[in-house]
């Protein structure tokens, strides 16, 4: 079961998250830890996601700190990698930003209103890769 | 861009987690929330995973409430699940118990200590599966 954790650098981070896709935010909520899915990009260097206005993710995340991990895994492999942002989660409130977002940000695979913008500036990046031998 | 949300059966979130493999455990930390991947497995409907003892998840985790999520997820074809479990993380204390789950639970791939056995009890699981049109 020999497998090593190798610290990614911080353009291989970037590389990973610039890819976009689906990642997880995970936030504190008052009853507690919460972890959801959502489709992301990546806009000047923010992970840009949009969310419905009165939802969980609505209500307790825009202004809050969140941790925002995105990881691809091979089980039967051992291999893989998982990059984790860290960083307060702001909703863009600036029309011609949301135009832009628009046009380059993240396409939500799900119905409904997900009106609001948020970017997560990163206050650290971090990322790991374990490869087993 | 149409797709639909819909929820997991009860059945179908245990058939999901019990297949074990990576997951990522969420939880809040003095400094805000965290989120680690990790291995696990279940054993009689907890989740499973093991940790090393001097470190963030060591620290912060044992005792305290966690949301654990696993998932599968095709972003090219728009199709995927999300299982959510949310219960609080107690250490295994119990020789005998160590020993089952030594044999029962989840191999860690990576190399180090994770002597600190965790079990997640249930006080939810939730799951969502999305499909493109």
């Amino acid at each position: 079961v020999a497998s090593s954790f190798v610290d990614m650098s911080a353009q291989e981070c970037r590389d990973r998250l610039g890819a976009g896709g689906v990642g997880r935010v995970a936030f504190c909520a008052p009853d507690g830890p919460q972890i959801y899915p959502v489709t992301f990009s990546v806009v000047d260097e923010d992970v840009v996601f949009r969310v419905a206005p009165y939802t969980r993710l609505g209500m307790h995340v825009p202004g809050q700190d969140v941790a925002f991990e995105v990881d691809e895994v091979d089980h039967a492999r051992r291999d893989g990698w998982s990059v984790v942002v860290k960083g307060r989660a702001t909703p863009v409130d600036d029309p011609d930003e949301i135009l832009r977002l628009r046009r380059q940000g993240p396409q939500p695979w799900a119905p409904g209103q997900r009106h609001l913008y948020l970017r997560i500036r990163p206050r650290s990046v971090t990322g790991r890769s374990v490869t087993g031998d």
